[in-house]
């Protein structure tokens, strides 16, 4: 195995993080083009009233695969060489980038191996199946994915795709912000604040990216849930700090446990203020999606609306985007969510 | 009260229906545009791939208040002569025209009352109430509504808004059409066939009438839950028909007793072939916008979703255009949907 692919797994710690510029977002842009859904920036009378801002919302539960994580996937896909294609494409995930990825190779029929936990929801593990995906599991107490997935990559020289400390899928993630800017431009608004989910940061730092290009005006914060802030005490302390906690947030899209040093490095430049929401706030603002905006979403990906509708940021008389990242949500949490 | 408001409570049956043009369309368009959601036209994969076809979906469950209703509503209360606006309005409706009515009505400050089954769903009288409606109930099987209604306006001098025999109304829905011809163009699409739900028929009417301007080739079709069917048996027998049950479809938005005599002066010439769906078919199109589309459609809303995924119309190889039309939708109806 190369040190490239072994460093892609460890999650990276490069004294050097590998850069991401603006001029890989256009590309990207321009390579998923085709195939990703140009989610649209949408408006609604009932959250501006509530929050007193205009909140322009990015919907990407709308998205290919049911969340943003297919930009990522399938711009990283499209850099993997040709000759090494047919090799196929590895990948660790219990969840969004699981079908990200899947969704992804099956277009460019390239084989797909996720290694994903045993005990992962039957609903995840079938839709990554149903994207022509070849499941792994592994046991979370006794088996190491990493480990799994590192083997794989040695037996067929398969790509190991990051979910986000690789400079492709942040660049594939950055799309977002930059169809936002452009969206907002057209619409004849200027952005004064810009708020996504962060989790091990690879859309975020994508965003912030695309914004200090083309909106520099605009501010981009992290949202994270409450306990797994590493992103705001990071940016807070200058040095990447983990999350004590390894799970007990509903927001399973958000359980990352330390920051990827290629988001760092862009975060620590580009990001304001961090936020945090409560699990009963990111259920409030999924309750909300679901009866005023008739948009499905799940709790990890509403963490941002969470943010504007708990009054967590002031917004008042301001222009805000909001990145919905996800609709993978289980009936029975959306029920939870319309219960409370 | 005067024979015009009297027409418009009983439904129209004129020899010569009121006149819409193309040109009522556009100035409706003019008069919504800053109050009512420009929504988007959208597609995804998961669609085009189910139905061989290339679908655009226009996604009216986004729209102010929950429904495309907003816009009829809006655009006729805009009609309502200034010195007469003070009088109020009044509407008959348990669902989405309610709701549409009053979030209209409040923008113009009109006082709006609301006549409404007293056995409504909770959630639809609250939800009209919080638009700022008056709402007055009535029983079912002892009261004439109608009769409420007609008193109400003689009272108060009141304007009466027809769900759907009302030209102004008619012109508002047709908005949706309008913007999906130039968003389908936009996007460089040829709409092959367009496909709404169909009540009483004045969203239908307004489509087909601004299809017929703006993509002369387009096909527009009805859509209606079985046994509901009114307008497709009108259709055919070239005379409006009544249905013969009252109740017993899930999809309450749609159960209108006889096409209005201007939707069906205009559908008679310019729809073609009608299509009805089951209540199984369009739960199972609830249940797709859910888990596929991320998008919270009610049954009624849903029905022309259906008669693309039952395949009732050949659209394979087609450019298909497809309005969702609401997505007020109670939570238990999702779940029966989902357990389907």
């Amino acid at each position: 195995m190369t040190d490239a692919v072994s460093n892609a797994i460890e999650s990276g710690s490069d004294p050097e993080p590998a850069a991401v510029t603006f001029s890989d977002i256009e590309a990207a842009a321009a390579r998923i083009r085709t195939e990703a859904v140009l989610t649209p920036l949408l408006s609604h009378p009932a959250l501006n009233k509530r929050t007193g801002a205009t909140v322009l919302i990015k919907p990407e539960n709308l998205q290919r695969s049911g969340s943003f994580k297919f930009r990522g996937a399938f711009n990283r896909l499209n850099l993997v060489p040709h000759a090494n294609r047919a090799n196929g494409v590895v990948a660790c995930s219990s969840g969004n980038h699981a079908q990200g990825v899947a969704a992804g190779a099956q277009i460019l029929s390239m084989p797909a191996t996720i290694v994903m936990p045993a005990d992962a929801p039957a609903i995840k593990l079938e839709r990554t199946r149903e994207f022509g995906a070849t499941v792994v599991t592994y046991d979370r107490d006794t088996e190491d994915r990493d480990a799994i997935a590192r083997a794989l990559c040695e037996e067929t020289g398969a790509t190991f795709v990051h979910p986000f400390n690789d400079p492709g899928v942040i660049a594939g993630q950055g799309t977002v912000g930059l169809e936002m800017a452009h969206q907002a431009e057209a619409l004849g608004y200027q952005l004064d604040d810009v708020l996504a989910c962060t989790g091990g940061g690879g859309l975020s730092s994508g965003i912030a990216l695309a914004l200090a290009e083309k909106v520099p005006t605009a501010r981009f914060h992290t949202v994270e849930p409450e306990n797994f802030d590493e992103y705001r005490r990071s940016l807070e302390a200058g040095e990447r700090l983990s999350n004590t906690q390894k799970s007990g947030s509903i927001c399973d899209a958000l359980l990352s446990e330390t920051p990827g040093d290629i988001g760092f490095s862009i975060l620590r430049q580009l990001a304001g203020e961090g936020v945090t929401v409560t699990d009963d706030e990111a259920l409030e603002a999924v309750a909300f999606a679901f009866r005023e905006l008739k948009l499905v979403v799940e709790p990890g990906g509403a963490v941002a609306l969470a943010a504007l509708l708990s009054g967590k940021l002031p917004v008042k008389g301001k222009t805000v985007g909001v990145v919905l990242t996800g609709g993978n949500i289980d009936p029975r949490m959306l029920m939870r969510a319309l219960e409370a």
